[in-house]
């Protein structure tokens, strides 16, 4: 029984504002650039081929010649599966006849490369059939299934064509039969199948969807050696990867046992969101506790102050606690997006702001930030120090890039932001029987399942007052009150000022109806940022928070040099006026500080002299924006 | 022409002080033990097997059976080279029949293990002679004849007995029949035999000695193509190295175009400790200009206040400029072993304090810090900062153990840092036909060629004066006035305070003569050191040093939490007591500071509160020798 549920995403729009601009950008410039580049019409960029591989593999399945073949990663197929989402999403809000006809296009196409047995993957069909399922450790046919669920379902949805989900219930069944009936052992190398089997279950209802999530769920880590056997058993590979590095995979423990989240961070997320999601469904405490620990084990050690997880690029990956090295971050696009999905599927389980808080914190900092403000460029890697000449360059720093790249070989994370912001809906408000929840600042009109629809108006994240108006129905509302806000946080609902009775950090107003207009105050107040002690690399430093946005500071606004700045420890911080002009609108920080005067040497023992001076801070999402430069989040303090 | 030279190891002879300590630890505790591991001795440590590598080399020479064959790195020899030139050192001053006795054991061993054509390795010897020389990249077998040479040339001088130096001018013949007389493409992969080519050839006064190492150091990136063709003509490896990796074996340009210290650190300060020589030795002047880019390179831009050299455990390796990561550091004790001999050949080429500045930096730094303080443990890596949790443990940080191992099955460093110690004199005097030159601060009695002869007494690093009584001789006396002592520096001959007359920080002083009393005071006061800001790993950051030791804090004098403290910018720092009984004799230093206080949450908006301390530091040399703890050298300073 899950306390409350993403709401439906055709139930959110939103029309202006900062949410609207970023969707708007979404689906005028990235959904097309990202069609044009999976159907490899996109001059200088890497190629995608990921349409031509159905194609190829449609021929595969009639016995055809299959022409050039496959080309790409394993997993290139899970790219036209998150750009179906991502416009099924758009779809949903934003009526567009020539994408559908794109999306209904390319399903037709995947259709057609699915074998009679309702197997779907483009790389074995085309390459080798005989090496299906040999491979779980690195082979991506559950990882792709997975995407390509979750696609057809968010098509379904939004748009009631049923083809895909058809399509991919057969694959499905497929999957429950080899591995279910037929009793195959093993567990996905990268998980995600299993949070897709839960969407696919509740867009069907058909219980085998349910079942196999939760026997991948329970085989996972039960029998540590899985891995090492089936590489024994084969004589092929796609990396080469540690069959016996059960941390970078989640499997070291069954997963009711875990306690830390390790190894590959977007893997690990995307587990412990089907675990989240499984618990709640099922009502499984133990699972659910398993979850609190590794939500706990991220937001509480792993985690970094701008919502990024995974330290290290080696296996992009968890280390251990308390090492979040700024500079050679990993920090994935894509983690913070497993962050924001785990998150939900947590406060579906248990309503509580520490949840909203991260889903926020990675939204608003990692997320946006893995995309240019043109909708066209993308970071994988979210460093939170980047200085040219370092950064990209030393064989340590070569994930950390200063700048965004077009497109990548590896073309995961465009998409999934795609897939993220035009869905952001289903993450900023929830519902149950009898309540709408607020868990995001989303400007726009939502409607709850009840017959509530609220019509959300803000500045936000750049203002401080949320102002819903109630459209139609009522029932009772419970808004997040942000962790950044316990300073100051106002309800009023017709202009009365609401007491205090905050549940876990939610407020519930009751006995809300249609014509009532609740506002919600929040803390505009510019918060100095301190990381625990335990925290090395950001020992003596401090950040700069405004609402959601953290803040860093880029050379292009502090004369080129921002290693030889210290923040004021005690000094002012004042916030810009808004500026539309700027970096698609935003407001700028002054803060109070020092420039260390460099004297050449390497190491002196003549006490620098440190001059007052004024850093300017842009929010993080917007870094990168304006050239190469130096960049940092966290500041010595003085 | 050298503009000095080191003076002969016999020339110097310690027999009290802190000098002699570190040579007796070696004497009485190293050299045996390490004799006892080379022979498989010891239980409980890796096994080395280096003695019974050569043994099954001679069988292997007589056309025997091998026994149990070869066992260990493909450079295992020269830990074995390593240890006689480390005890044939120690024998020039400390008589010892018993140790005289096991080198020549092992030197017969040796000789029978040689190839009549004059080859010299038992990895290739024992397992395939068909493999010699088609491996220079990862082969080894270049630097294992140079550190024989070494050795040889070392037992020579030592001893006079040249057996093994015999052995290696037939050795070095059969190198150059090979490389130079037959043409054989190639250079080494791991410089090491150009130094000791020119150690051999100013033993012997055979020529081809000299022009071998100016062979190998003349070709040595011109092909840079060379090791691709060697890995495609081969269909065997050690590791597999990368052979386009041009920088990681400095390869990536002819010698004398380089800029910039790349790639595997102690290679690299190898070869360029060859260069220098080579350069003074045949003037040289384009090379030895070279050589000041290369210097200035890492002292002036890669090179940690430590004295520590390599930025990453990635290919054990330079990085880039500024980059100085204190956790991952790799600063392998070798290679600052290393940096001092290539400071040391850069005074010969040209008296320059800064060369001497360098090597005492290492010296007392890093290379002692190699070393646990019972002389039987020792560190290859030598980070900066230590956290038990994250140092050895987390995927990045492997290799930065916050203890010292036993032994290593790849025991470079060990043998090294006996090697380095028992032949300090070398590089604290060094002589020319008027002048006797003091580098470093060296209790002990120093004969010069020209009949000079001084004693040295000091209690330096731990006290300032230095008192040299001439005993014999007269001449020219150069004094180096280290960077550190530049606000507080005088001498005194026979108490007549000497008038400053600095040329590139030595002080000359004339007509000194037997009977003479030369009074030298340095800077007793503690510094505080400051990084340049491009060093964003100590932004907002500060050391102590005081003389030539740079200090560092440790959790056990500092209530085990290291992370949370930070110094007072303008607070007091003040010097302790000598303390015999500690960490073998040392001066604590207290320094006035703040404590942070942990509130347990990851990131707070709640200015923490910072509590006035007191926060003990000692030397980095002695760190790590009291059990796990944190370890930090830098501390942020508010």
């Amino acid at each position: 029984m899950k306390a409350q549920r993403q709401i439906d995403v055709k139930n959110f729009e939103s029309r202006k504002g900062f949410i609207y601009d970023f969707q708007k950008l979404i689906r005028d410039v990235a959904i097309p650039y990202q069609y044009a580049v999976l159907n490899d019409q996109v001059e200088g960029v890497e190629k995608s081929h990921a349409v031509a591989n159905f194609e190829n593999a449609a021929k595969a399945v009639k016995g055809e010649d299959v022409g050039e073949g496959f080309y790409g990663m394993v997993f290139q197929d899970s790219d036209a599966a998150k750009w179906i989402e991502a416009a099924a999403y758009s779809l949903a809000v934003f009526p567009d006849s020539k994408l559908e006809e794109e999306v209904d296009g390319l399903i037709d196409k995947i259709a057609a490369a699915q074998d009679g047995d309702g197997y779907l993957n483009t790389y074995y069909t085309i390459k080798d059939r005989e090496k299906r399922w040999t491979n779980l450790l690195e082979g991506h046919e559950l990882y792709c299934s997975g995407h390509m669920m979750e696609a057809a379902v968010a098509y379904y949805e939004t748009t009631g064509k049923d083809q895909l989900l058809k399509v991919m219930q057969r694959n499905a069944s497929h999957i429950y039969q080899k591995f279910v009936t037929e009793g195959k052992e093993g567990y996905p190398g990268h998980p995600e199948v299993e949070l897709a089997l839960l969407k696919l279950y509740r867009a069907t209802g058909d219980k085998k969807c349910l079942d196999l999530a939760k026997h991948f769920i329970d085989v996972r880590g039960v029998d540590q050696d899985y891995y090492k056997k089936e590489v024994a058993g084969r004589d092929w590979k796609v990396w080469g990867n540690d069959a016996s590095d059960n941390d970078y995979q989640q499997s070291g423990k069954p997963v009711r046992q875990q306690t830390d989240a390790t190894g590959h961070s977007v893997r690990g997320v995307y587990l412990y969101t089907g675990m989240a999601d499984l618990a709640s469904e099922t009502e499984d405490e133990e699972l659910l506790a398993a979850c609190r620990r590794l939500f706990e084990s991220i937001a509480d050690r792993r985690m970094y102050v701008t919502g990024g997880i995974g330290s290290t690029g080696i296996g992009e990956a968890f280390t251990v606690d308390y090492n979040l090295p700024n500079d050679t971050a990993y920090a994935e696009t894509c983690a913070s997006i497993g962050l924001m999905f785990f998150a939900s599927r947590m406060l579906e389980a248990e309503v509580d702001s520490r949840y909203g808080d991260v889903m926020e914190r990675a939204f608003y900092n990692t997320v946006l930030a893995g995309m240019e403000l043109d909708g066209k460029r993308f970071f994988y890697v979210n460093p939170l120090e980047v200085i040219p000449g370092i950064s990209g360059v030393a064989v340590t720093h070569k994930h950390d890039l200063p700048q965004r790249p077009g497109w990548y070989a590896c073309a995961c994370c465009p998409p999934n932001v795609a897939r993220c912001l035009t869905s952001i809906g289903k993450y900023a408000y929830g519902e149950n029987e009898t309540t709408a929840f607020i868990h995001l600042f989303a400007e726009g009109k939502v409607s709850f399942a009840n017959g509530l629809t609220l019509n959300c108006e803000t500045k936000y994240p750049y203002g401080f007052q949320v102002c819903y108006q109630v459209l139609e129905g009522s029932g009772q509302v419970a808004v997040r009150r942000p962790d950044w806000s316990a300073d100051h946080f106002q309800i009023c609902v017709n202009g009365k000022v609401q007491e205090k009775e905050e549940k876990r950090g939610y407020w519930y107003l009751d006995g809300i109806k249609k014509g009532d207009e609740i506002q919600v105050t929040l803390d505009d107040q510019i918060k100095k940022v301190y990381a625990s002690p335990a925290v090395a690399s950001d020992s003596g430093c401090m950040a700069l928070q405004r609402g959601p946005l953290v803040y860093c500071v880029e050379g292009v606004d502090n004369e080129e040099d921002v290693l030889s700045l210290s923040y004021a420890e005690e000094g002012e911080v004042t916030a810009g006026e808004f500026e539309p002009g700027l970096l698609n609108g935003t407001v700028k920080l002054k803060a109070a500080g020092y420039r260390t005067v460099h004297k050449g040497s390497l190491y002196t023992y003549e006490k620098p002299e440190q001059l007052p001076c004024t850093i300017t801070a842009i929010p993080y999402y917007t870094w990168g924006n304006r050239g190469l430069g130096q960049m940092r989040v966290w500041l010595p303090k003085r």
